[in-house]
Order: C-alpha cells, then sequence, then structure tokens
C-alpha cells in the first residue's frame, strides 16, 4: 500500500488566499504524483483570536463549551476554502470537521484531550482517491458537543490522525523551515537542523522554542509518529525529529532555546519552614500560577522559583496574604528576565556544561540569577537586556554555528 | 405542560452585539417568566455573503458540498454569541447545530430540503429548563454531510423544529412589526395586519411580499404550524398567520405585494405554433431560467411572459437560437418593468378587480401590459416609474387604508 502523509498547515500557511492557492498548488502536484495525502489545517492566521475577541465583547467570562462551539468555526472555515482551491485543480478534496473524523475527546472545554479517532471514514476516502482535509484544533465529546483542544491543538491533531492511520510521517508546515539550534531572530548564525530526536525536541520546545509545541512532540513519541517540520513558503527537506539518536558533533548541546518575559519571586526563611513552603506552593496552585523552575537556594536559606512576569502581581498578593497567617522572612522579586536553556543530547554532563556557562556569562558581566539542571537540559535565568548578547556567545562556545 | 414557542431570529436581529444583548434581554425575561423557549438563528447580517465571497474568490464555481460546509460556519458564530449573551444573563442557553438536533435532510447541498428533526435532545434540554439556540438554514444528509437549505432556510428550520416539538406558535421577529397591506416604504398608509389567513400570506409572499419566504409559509401551513410575524426592535404582537379565515371588511383584497426588476418579453405568432411554444419553453427550463407570468394574447396572437429583468439578455439569446431552427415571428421586449400585485381574502371576484384596477390605472395614464389572475390573486404589470403612483391609488381605491 502506497504510504500515507498527514500534512498539518497552520494560520500562516493558510492566512490568505495567496497562501492558500500556493499549499494548493503543492498538495495537487503531490497527489497526481500518487502520494495519498491527509491535511490538517488551522484557521486562518488572526481568525481564532477574532472570534475570541468577539465572545470577550459580550462576557469575558463566557461558557467554556460555547467558546468551544464558537471558535471551531475558524477551521470550520479554512478546511472549505482549501477544498475549493484543491477542487479547482482536479483533486477530489473533501472537509471534515471533527465531528465528522469522530475525533472523539473528554469534556474539558478549551483543553479537551483527544482519546481516539475513527478511521473508517478516511481510509475509504483515501481508497477512493480523495484528499481529506480535516479540520484541526476540534473534536467532540461523548454527548456530541464540540470541543476544542489545549495550545498547539492542531498539531495534536495531526499527530492523532497520523497515530490512526499509520501513516509514515507527521509533516508540519510552518513559516519557518525547520528546528534551529536557536532561534535566528536572536542568533543570525543559528543553523537549520536535519534531524533532532524526540527528547531533545521536547526539551527545546517546552523551554520556548515555538515550532512545536510540546504536548504534540509527546504525544508523537507515545504514538511512535514520525515528525517533520517543514516550511510551507520553501522547498526543502526541514528537520525530521527521530526515534534513534542522530549524530551529533562536538558538544553535546543540540540547541538553545529561550524565554522572555520571565519574573523571579524569592522568598527568604523558607528553607527552614517546611509547612510554610507546602502553604505557599498550595496557594500558588490554586490560584493556577505555574512556576517553572524551583530553586533552593541553600546560602540565602531562601527558596527561589520564576514564572510569567504578568503572574507577578497576583503572586505577590497571594505571597502577603499569607504572610497574614505565618510569618514569611524577606521576599524579592524582580523582572523582566529571560530564561536560556542549553538542550543536550544527554550525552553531555551537565555539571560540566553549568561550570562552562556560568564562568562565560560571568567573564562578561552578565549575572546568572538563577541555574537549573536535568539530565537533559541546563537553564539560566538572567536580566532580559543581556539575552541576545548571551545566546548568542553560548552559540558559539558551543559551536552550535557549526553543525 | 408549558407551550413551547419557537422564536426565530434574522440576520439583522442578531447583526450587531447591541442587536445580540438585546435579544437576550427579550429571551432572559421571558424564560425567567418561565416560558419554554427553543430560538433559531440566522448568522450575522452580512456573514453569509462574506463567506459565499470568500469562496468566488478561489472559485466562482466551488463544489456545492464545500460551500456548504463554508457558509454553515456563519450560524455558527451567531448561536454561540447568543448563548454567551444569554448565560451572562442566567439563563442556561445551549447552542446546537443542524447536526446535533439532527436537522435530516436530502442531499441537494446549497437548496436541501428538511426530511426530519430529532426532538430527543431538544425534549430533554426543554426538561432541564434549558434555551436550545439552534443554528438555522442548515442541516446534515444520511452521510453525516453539512448541508443548507434553499432560500428561507433559517425561517424554514424554525417552522420544522415547531412542528416536531407541536410548538404553540413559530415567531419569525424580523426588523419590521410585522405584514403589512403593501410595502410602507412604498405607501406610507401601509396599515400592519394583525392576521392573516395562511393562504394569503402564501401569495403575498409569493408575489414579493418579503417578510416570510413563500416555501416557509408552505411549510407551516402543511405541518399546521402557527405562525406569528413579530419585530425583534419594537414590541407589539405582530401579525398572527392562522388557518381559520380572519374576517376582513370590504373590498375583500388584503394587501398589495410589489416585485420590481422584471422584464417583458412577447412573441408573436406562437399562438398557432405549439410545438414551437413548447420548444421555446424546454429551451428556458433547460437554460434554469424562471419565468412568471405567462398569458396569451389572443388579438395579437402572441405569448407573453415576465421574468426577472437580469435575466432578460439570456433568454433573448436562447430565442435567437431557436429562431434558426425554426421561423419565430416578430420578438419584443421592455423593461424595467414592475409587477403589481392584489392578493384577496377569496371572496372577491377577480374578474370584478380586474376591470376595476384596469379603469383605475388607464385613467392615469399607466399602461397594464399585461394582467393574469388566479383565483386569490391578481397581477398587473406596469411600468417601473409608475410604481409607487399606482400602489398608492390602489391601496386607497380598495380601502386597504382603513384595515
Amino acid at each position: 500500500m502506497t504510504k500515507i502523509y498527514v500534512k498539518k498547515f497552520g494560520g500562516t500557511s493558510v492566512g490568505t488566499f495567496e497562501r492558500i492557492e500556493a499549499v494548493a498548488d503543492a498538495i495537487a502536484k503531490a497527489h497526481f504524483e500518487g502520494e495519498r495525502q491527509v491535511l490538517v489545517l488551522s484557521a486562518m492566521a488572526g481568525e481564532t483570536n477574532r472570534l475570541y475577541a468577539m465572545a470577550a465583547n459580550i462576557d469575558p467570562l463566557a461558557p467554556a463549551r460555547e467558546l468551544d462551539m464558537l471558535v471551531s468555526a475558524g477551521e470550520q472555515v479554512s478546511i472549505a476554502l482549501m477544498s475549493i482551491a484543491l477542487a479547482r485543480r482536479g483533486v477530489n478534496a473533501r472537509s471534515l470537521l471533527g465531528s465528522q473524523v469522530k475525533v472523539r475527546t473528554n469534556s474539558q472545554f478549551g483543553r479537551a484531550s483527544i482519546e481516539s479517532v475513527d478511521t473508517g471514514l478516511l481510509m475509504q476516502l483515501l481508497d477512493e482517491g480523495a484528499v481529506p482535509v480535516i479540520a484541526g484544533f476540534q473534536g467532540v465529546n461523548e454527548q456530541g458537543d464540540v470541543t476544542t483542544l489545549g495550545r498547539g491543538g492542531s498539531d495534536t491533531t495531526a499527530v492523532a490522525i497520523a497515530a490512526a492511520l499509520e501513516a509514515a510521517e507527521c509533516q508540519i508546515f510552518t513559516d519557518v523551515t525547520g528546528v534551529f539550534t536557536t532561534d535566528p531572530n536572536i542568533d543570525p548564525d543559528a543553523q537549520k537542523l536535519d534531524s533532532i530526536s524526540f527528547e531533545a525536541m521536547y526539551e527545546m520546545a517546552r523551554q520556548g522554542a515555538k515550532v512545536l509545541h510540546p504536548d504534540s512532540v509527546a504525544c508523537a513519541r507515545r504514538h511512535g509518529v514520525v515528525l517533520r517540520v517543514l516550511s510551507s513558503f520553501e522547498s526543502g527537506s526541514g528537520t525530521l525529529i527521530r526515534f534513534d539518536e542522530p549524530e551529533h558533533s562536538g558538544s553535546g548541546i543540540v540547541g538553545i532555546a529561550v524565554t522572555r518575559g520571565q519574573g523571579l519571586v524569592s522568598v527568604a526563611g523558607l528553607v527552614d519552614q517546611p509547612q510554610a513552603e507546602v502553604a505557599l506552593f498550595q496557594a500558588l496552585a490554586n490560584a493556577s500560577v505555574d512556576t517553572d523552575l524551583v530553586v533552593q537556594l541553600a546560602e540565602e536559606k531562601a527558596l527561589a522559583f520564576t514564572l510569567a512576569q504578568g503572574a507577578l502581581d497576583k503572586v505577590l498578593t497571594l505571597i502577603d496574604r499569607l504572610a497574614l497567617e505565618q510569618p514569611l522572612a524577606d521576599v524579592r522579586h524582580e523582572s523582566p528576565l529571560a530564561k536560556v536553556s542549553l538542550v543536550s543530547t544527554g550525552k553531555a554532563v551537565m555539571a560540566e556544561v553549568g561550570a562552562r556557562v556560568t564562568e562565560l556569562l560571568e567573564a562578561q558581566n552578565i549575572r546568572v540569577k538563577l541555574l537549573s539542571t536535568s539530565e537533559i537540559k541546563l537553564s539560566v535565568v538572567i536580566d532580559e537586556v543581556h539575552l541576545q548578547h548571551a545566546v548568542r556567545s553560548l552559540h558559539r562556545a558551543f559551536d552550535l554555528n557549526k553543525v
């Protein structure tokens, strides 16, 4: 049987009539060359936000079920337009909603998880030589309500469909030519990677690389789906995310991911007060604040954690309230900070990497506010103003410009 | 059991956030007064045309299935927004697509007919005290494809749902306060009717009254659904369309409907050539030209018919081609014309009405180009420039300003 390719196009790839026509050209070409394709589309760029804004105009706290009904109209438009463009090229294209493909999810409106995908209709259409054009980001729960997936939703739809169809590859078409050693907007020396392991890709995504959402990478790994990130604007073989560890030269560092707009909170004295610590994190969890790096600073007997800058005020208020009940020592905060994460193949010794990074940054008078390591990555938190300088020097120091 | 009211709101009634909020206010008020309501909504004004224009931008001859997938996104947005507005008012509103209510249609994409409606979910929601907010104009065929209904589609959805739920009334909310004796823009003396029979309403709609589509009136009559036309902008009891004949005073004429932009074609000599006549109408039918009034002019041995002015060129070309095969006599055409139709309660003697109308118009030098009667209506075709003058004098002559 001819291999099946699932191809996902994001919002910018279908954001204008010109883009839709260009994608249709490419799909029609592959179709007439005999490729079996299944498309998964996002809404046209800006459309989902436009719909959310309409809802917010009526009620900023609109019911999640109704928001999902509303925003799922976005993909409905893009799949219909793409099918029309394909039909004009003689391709038997068939637009399909999440409910029609029976993308069954749980009932967590707004951040639903896919439980199963029905392949019956898709296989039938493929056997008829048709190209299914599926609305990403949406599904249907057991009661038949429309649901939408969490962030990275359309990628996850594509991965789930590729898994169900046992596709040869799930191709994620974006506005970049692949996965880079770091953000090319920060360092023009950033190199496109031909391939990367799932583990490293997952960590790059978690640490801020925007090309793929970590959930879709995790989902692909779980189901054994080979992913490829490609440009929908330029030709090229993109970056293959694969199970066998690609060969990496030199330092053992694969890439540098960055996250801007971070805040740092440190609470002194907490190390000796385990109950206060528990109470603090319970309060943060109750308020749905996502903390990122959490570090015990033994010397200062303090606990420090990072979080999105936007959540800082909320957290300081929470800590104030907590202090009324339990005496909390000195609370400090800083922002705007940036997190710079070096992701390894798993071969690098992170203690050594840490020493080198600290030395390198401090030699340039960039203070490392916080350092955190895992088996596969090392993150440092620095002032955001130093971000570009730090990334460029680390990129060069770890030979990433020579990948 | 409390009576059920099905309330349909058209595009202008949900065309802005302000209008949505105003409708939600009225629905919430009735809800908390204990009324059992089911809403049927159109897309926001202009939205369906915007979506069709997007498709035309890619392919003016887009596949009908894909067009239906595309434009049905319009109602999806309006039902979600309305449900959000209702939820904010404490009403348990539930937006529902045609597919979720199982509005089953045939597979005539773009002009599908409703075959059945499933009341299970709707009755369950009503029993829970919820307000179902249903997308009009759309359904689903046996294969699960999204379909859209023909013109007047949302009205027909409302009628079909009212029939299935055995609702007390199907209320059609529009931008006018009810059905008028004639278009108030033409004659400010036009009177709102408190009630009208199905027969007269159907004929008024067929002859150009835009407040209801004739198909939805016919559908309501067939299923025994009592219709009421109301304003969504002003309070009032609107116009009831009912089965028992309302009392009408005087002339037996209920109202005057008008259609502008008509063309008239007369073909001389056809009366003696039955085969040529058959060939002509066959050709028109093949070209999907809708002819309206067709009259034999015995004196001139001619056949005359009216049609939309826009189709005139096409028809003249068709007749030219036909003339190559069969000798057709003198072909004449005129435009722009208007059709003025007097609709009766069935009690008026149309021959007498005809004589009076002709006399009245000719006394004012308005030439009647064509006159056609049925049991319930009389239509005259005149130059469009005379329209206002003719309607005003007929409206007065038949005492419609005193209804």
